[in-house]
Order: structure tokens, then sequence, then C-alpha cells
């Protein structure tokens, strides 16, 4: 089995798949343990199982990736270091007040980092795409919290300037993060690090598509991007 | 199917059975929240995957415990309600200052709970008695914080005076919840509501026994407990 460390000496292509995996394990890991946290706040025990299950399938997730990781030969802990400063500030910046800003939480980091990685991974060889693309295409978590959010807006019309202003900040900084991971290791992009304008390149138009995405969930919610 | 609430009105012994199951649904819950939250301040990455997996393994016993409960008819949130102030008083009592408290937090709180369960579940008919032990069998995460500890306390003796501490701390918070959930719930035990002299002739060997458990446990760690 060939060794790949986390270090710029792995060959490009391998290293941006490792980058990659990397930070879904990180995010992966950081997501578990904040959503099984914030279940503690749920309104009802009912609420409370669904946070805890949306956790451990994250979990899983974060399973699923260092699998993939292990199988490249490169040292799961040593991938997800490089992310673990950006993902932690992140949370730290968007700590949730209440149990409804948890799920919106929840609802849009889910949201945005799955079309962050998806983007990336049209960049990766074949196989690591594919990898990438299966743990994306267990989508149930962001439907289930779709729907909780229109549930509870339904039920508490004035929690929607809330939670609006709460998805405007969310997005800030999870784009604000995004933007120093692809900068910072625009070797995820399969682009080599000298190469500033290159990335500005990808980098933008990136930017601008996950906000557009974002957008347009917010207004599937009836809620102000 | 017959439905059980968690009303007195249920016969006595499928109150127990109820009981007893509702008790361990909210601890194994409760467990999995703290524990993957606690995760974060692990020292290093491999320990926090650690404590997630076992995190994910409470979330999967409460499901088992959730399972059986609903087998017998009964409403899950309903047998869990009764337990839930004593259990998170408990974990609001014994607020881990770090990763290490932790990692003693869960393995006392967990080695305690089973000793609990395990003496309550001889008085509970066959078939419950039975669901019981086989969730208590699974016993891998002691052994794993168990070792962990022991590492931690080879490689930092320092700490062994502060574990030490609030190992006592943990055993007293934990044994007195215990005990006001025999007295309240004394249909725990299957004995009458109002036989306070036959709860306590059950209780205070019960909690010599938990006492006794744990010291050994403790002095086997090389801690005066």
């Amino acid at each position: 089995m060939t060794e790949y460390s986390s270090s710029p000496a792995a060959p490009p292509q391998e290293q941006s798949t490792i980058d990659l995996l990397g930070l879904m394990a990180y995010g992966e890991l950081s997501a578990f343990e904040r959503l099984a946290y914030d279940a503690r706040f749920s309104p009802t025990l009912t609420d409370r199982k669904m946070l805890g299950a949306l956790a451990v399938s994250e979990f899983a997730h974060f399973e699923r990736v260092s699998a993939a990781l292990a199988g490249l030969g490169a040292d799961v802990d040593a991938a997800m270091e490089p992310f673990q400063a950006s993902v932690d500030f992140f949370h730290e910046r968007t700590r949730p007040a209440d149990w409804y800003e948890s799920l919106m939480k929840a609802y849009v980091s889910d949201s945005i980092s799955s079309d962050f990685y998806r983007e990336v991974a049209d960049f990766l060889p074949q196989a690591a795409r594919e990898v990438v693309q299966s743990i994306l295409a267990d989508s149930r978590s962001g439907e289930q919290l779709r729907e909780r959010i229109q549930r509870a807006l339904a039920q508490e019309p004035r929690l929607s300037s809330r939670l609006a202003l709460w998805g405007r900040r969310l997005v800030g900084e999870a784009l604000t993060q995004a933007q120093r991971i692809t900068i910072e290791r625009a070797v995820l992009l399969g682009i080599g690090v000298d190469q500033d304008a290159e990335v500005a390149a990808v980098s933008t138009p990136l930017m601008a598509r996950l906000t557009q995405n974002h957008s347009r969930r917010m207004s599937a919610l009836g809620l102000t991007a």
C-alpha cells in the first residue's frame, strides 16, 4: 500500500483527493458533536431523537470518509488537521441561541458544505469523485431538516425574521471559511498553490454559486436571504 | 396490541418494565449527547473519534430500548418523561472541567448505571430482564474507557488526586439520583408505592452494593474511592 501523508509531497491529484476527504471528515466529525449536543435543547423528546439520529448519520459519514482515506493509504488525522482551525472557527462564530437556530444552522451548513464538496469533487479523479458523490447522495438529513423548519415557521410565524437574520449570518461565516480554505489549500481545487490568479478565477464564481443556492433555499422557506 | 401508558394504571409488573426501560432510554439518550459534545475537548483526534464512537453506541442502545418499549405498546416519550429531571440534574451537577473528567464521568456513570439496571432487572419478568441483560452485555465501552483512563494516569500521575476527588463527586451525585428514583418510582423495584419500609429494605443494601462496586473499580485504577 502506498503511504500518502497530507504533506505537499503527494502528487497533486492524490493530494486534492486527500484534502477534500480530510475536510469532509473533519466537517462531519464536528457536525456530529455539535448536533448531538444542540439536541438537548429540543422542544420535545421527538425532536431531540430526530437531531440525535441526524448526528449519528453524520458520524457514519465521517466513518465512510475515514475508510476512503485509509484506502488511499492516508493518515486520517493528518488529513483532517489542516482544516480543523477553519471548521472550529466557523462553529465558534455561530453558536445557536436556541433549538430553532440549531436546526437552521444544521440545515444551512449541511447544504452549503454539500454544494461545496460537490463542486470541488468535479476536479477530482473519478474514483475519489464517486466516493464523495455517494456520501452526498444520502440527502435525507437535509429534507428532514427543511420539513422541520417549515413546520416551526408555520406554527410560530414570528420566528421568520430572526431565522432570516440568522441564515444571513450563517452563510456569511460559512463562505468566509470556504474562501479561506480554497485560498490556503488551493490544491483542493486541483490548482497549484502559486497560481493566485487562477485560484481567484475558480473560487469567485464558486462562491457566487454557493450564495445563489443558499438564497434559493431560504426563499423556498419564505425567508429573506 | 395492548396500550400501556406510563401511568400507574398499568399492571405493576408491566409498569416496572416500562419504568426501567424508560429510565434506561433517557439515560442512554442523555449520555449520547453529553459524550458526543465532551469529545470536542479530546487531546488528540484519535481520542475524539473514540468518544464519538462510544456516544454513537449509546444512541444505538437508546434505539434498542425504545424498540423494546414500543414492543410493549408503551409510548417511549411518556416512559422517559418521569426520569428526565433526575438525569438532567445529575448532568448539571457534574459538568466535566476537561477531557479527563469527561472520560472519568463516562466510565463512572456508565458502570454505576449498568450495576443499577442489572440489580433492578432481577425484579422484572423474564422477557424484560432478558432485554435489559442483552443491552448490558455490550460492555466494550466500559473496558475502552478504563484502559484509556489507566493510560492517562500512567502518563500523567498528577491527575490521580484530581480524578479521585472527581470520582467521589460523581458517585455521590449518581447515588443521590438513584436513591431519588427508587423512592419516587418504587414501582421500579416491583414494590407498591405505599410500602415505604419495604422500599428502604431493598434500596439501602442496593445503594451499599453500588458504592462497593464503585470503590472496587476506583481501587483497580489506583485511585482512592
